[in-house]
């Protein structure tokens, strides 16, 4: 093996995310870990459609080998479906990844040598952490508060880490929830752009907004070229079909194309041909309303049931959208002990500890919402409630809220 | 960009390939570059009854996030048809990959620090020197000759370079369509055992004999746990699918399993689950033994006609299987100064150099022979030989052979 793998997998804390999607095999389980998309809401029939006439009318190139940027007639309709979030772009501005996830790792692979600095919201998405771990930088956490990141946090910090990457999800982020305001966006985008600072704005729950005001993404402010834009069709059609794409200004977009070719050569010719075709003959703005509506009505009993309940001195993030709520428990609780008890009354949530890249902060824990059933959320948030009850009568009395 | 990245693009050379797949968009044009397999001979039917059957029997879970290692009952299916290749393996041993390209990629992050030697063949699959080139290695060549590398040049080198991996194509290898026979195998199986080498045994091409006997891959021999064996289904059933697999000991089939989880999760549910209906519900030897017929027919027909064509001084090898055979020019002949009078002609090849690890040699050329019909063969080796004819002619006397 080599050393950087060895040195990875030394600090490689086993994913508690892992072990748990494991126990979800048990029957009765009721999960709210994990970040699955609702299998029910997937719009089977339409893709079945879309499937059949890909086979009718363009099966050969489906099936062939294709160019590493992307089908091109998908890649001019994701650049326009780009105006939703704002942002005008061309055919050439965009690439079609393997989900967006690999769009990670291939700008780990063009911007991080060892050593590099990366600036990200503490907690967040963990197999972001993991694809840039790869190229082992150092992570510097951003100061975050209920309206996401703190800009103005980031001449100094700039100044003094030199730091290739700036990471956010601006949207709903993942773990917390968390929105970053219109407000904040345009400052941030104003001092990265002073420093040229890259920004990698990942977006892949945008269109899943159930309340307030949809914002403008930062790639919308982006003069400059200076934001990588990510997003998915993972949670509005369906992840098993592995496609997400980048917006980067052309020489990025460019130099992600000549090392995507060297690590997959193109994502699947058919998933892409179905995707156009999906795109190209439903209104999935009609089938995201019905996704927003479902999640947010899920959203609405998780949080009833909470508040209704968990004992005192636990507190959740209120998203406005996205799969996820971030739930901050009593100061000296530390959320992985709670995993037995959980597993035993069969409910499931993930520890917080793992979203961290600066450390374990033990007190947290991601519910996901978009995965269960309103009476299984009713149901697993009355055992959560009971699981947290007796672990804080086990507190020393002084600890209690 | 990282300085890694900036060293790599600094010495990556345009590729020719790239520059000419480009102008197979030409009417008229008659491609021996390329390595694509034939569109006519994809099982397009019963690919579709198993797509049709996948949505009618598992929708949800083909279109939901699945396991890294892969679909389970893919896993089982691919390790059993191992016995093919004379491999006993379990599904434990078995990842699945987004196509084999894919695995390159995954082995050079858990084996490659920079300035680590690689051993290949010279030349060598294009994609790959691409793949490993990311982690900065060393790329170190065994001599070879008609019966593909030299085994007894293995220790000298092993000991003098201190090799992480050696990447060998045993069988009708990308560029030459050499296959290492089985003598030579078991001696280099026998050496790399002995100084505990890693041996990346790559075999798009295995299941396209034409002619000759099959000969036991180097996996088959492998006691020790020192083989890596890729695979793919782009070869045998279509390329547009990006399913490849690779067999490794649990310990390396792990490693490479953390790390693809970080490069794009897992790969596309849904290719996954037709490749396992199409294997199931459909016999794919009676349809690789369509594909061994037609390219088998193919390849006597490239070859008689380069007979009667070629001028004095071109060699060529006789693959007894695979997409491709090789060229030898006359010495003094630069493959790269003939494309202008091939695109004239409208017929093209690759020239050898970007298949050279450590150099360019320039008087070879790769030509496929699985993407044109057999009309277009008689006709574009005519075409490629009064191309070569001509600038043999150009050369100064004494150079001629």
């Amino acid at each position: 093996m080599s050393t950087r793998f060895a040195r990875r997998m030394s600090g490689v804390r086993a994913s508690s995310i892992r072990e748990m999607l494991k126990a979800t095999e048990q029957p009765g389980i009721i999960s709210f870990a994990g970040g699955l998309p609702a299998p029910e809401l997937f719009p089977v029939d339409d893709i079945r459609s879309a499937t059949e006439r890909v086979f009718r009318e363009t099966a050969a190139s489906a099936l062939q080998y294709g160019p590493t940027e992307g089908c091109s007639l998908l890649r001019e309709l994701l650049a326009e479906r780009m105006l939703k979030r704002a942002v005008v772009c061309s055919t050439d501005d965009l690439l079609v990844t393997t989900g967006s996830q690999q769009s990670l790792d291939l700008i780990g692979k063009i911007f991080l040598d060892a050593g590099d600095c990366v600036l990200t919201e503490s907690p967040t998405y963990l197999a972001a952490i993991q694809a840039f771990q790869a190229y082992e930088p150092r992570f510097i956490t951003v100061p975050t508060d209920e309206e996401g990141l703190i800009p103005e946090a980031l001449p100094e910090l700039i100044e003094r880490e030199q730091p290739k990457l700036l990471y956010t999800i601006p949207n709903f982020q993942n773990p917390t929830g968390v929105t970053l305001t219109a407000e904040r966006r345009r400052i941030l985008y104003s001092i990265a752009a002073r420093y040229g600072l890259i920004v990698v704005e990942d977006d892949p729950y945008g269109m899943l907004r159930y309340s307030g005001t949809a914002i403008p993404s930062i790639k919308s402010l982006d003069t400059d070229g200076i934001v990588i834009y990510l997003s998915t069709v993972s949670k509005t059609i369906a992840p098993g079909l592995r496609v997400g794409w980048a917006v980067a200004k052309p020489e990025i977009r460019r130099a992600l194309t000549i090392v995507k070719q060297a690590v997959d050569l193109h994502t699947s010719s058919l998933d892409q041909r179905i995707v156009y075709r999906y795109l190209s003959d439903f209104d999935i703005d009609v089938h995201i309303e019905r996704i927003r509506r479902s999640y947010g009505e899920r959203y609405s009993v998780m949080n009833s049931r909470l508040e209704e309940c968990m004992p005192a001195g636990f507190t959740w993030t209120h998203p406005e959208g996205g799969m996820f709520l971030w739930v901050t428990c009593p100061e000296e609780l530390n959320t992985c002990e709670l995993m037995p008890g959980a597993l035993e009354r069969k409910v499931l949530f993930v520890p917080g500890q793992d979203f961290f890249p600066d450390g374990a902060s033990r007190r947290f824990m991601r519910l996901n919402f978009s995965n269960a059933s309103l009476a299984q959320i009713g149901e697993g948030i009355g055992r959560l409630a009971d699981v947290c009850a007796a672990a804080v009568r086990n507190l020393p009395v002084a600890q209690r809220c």
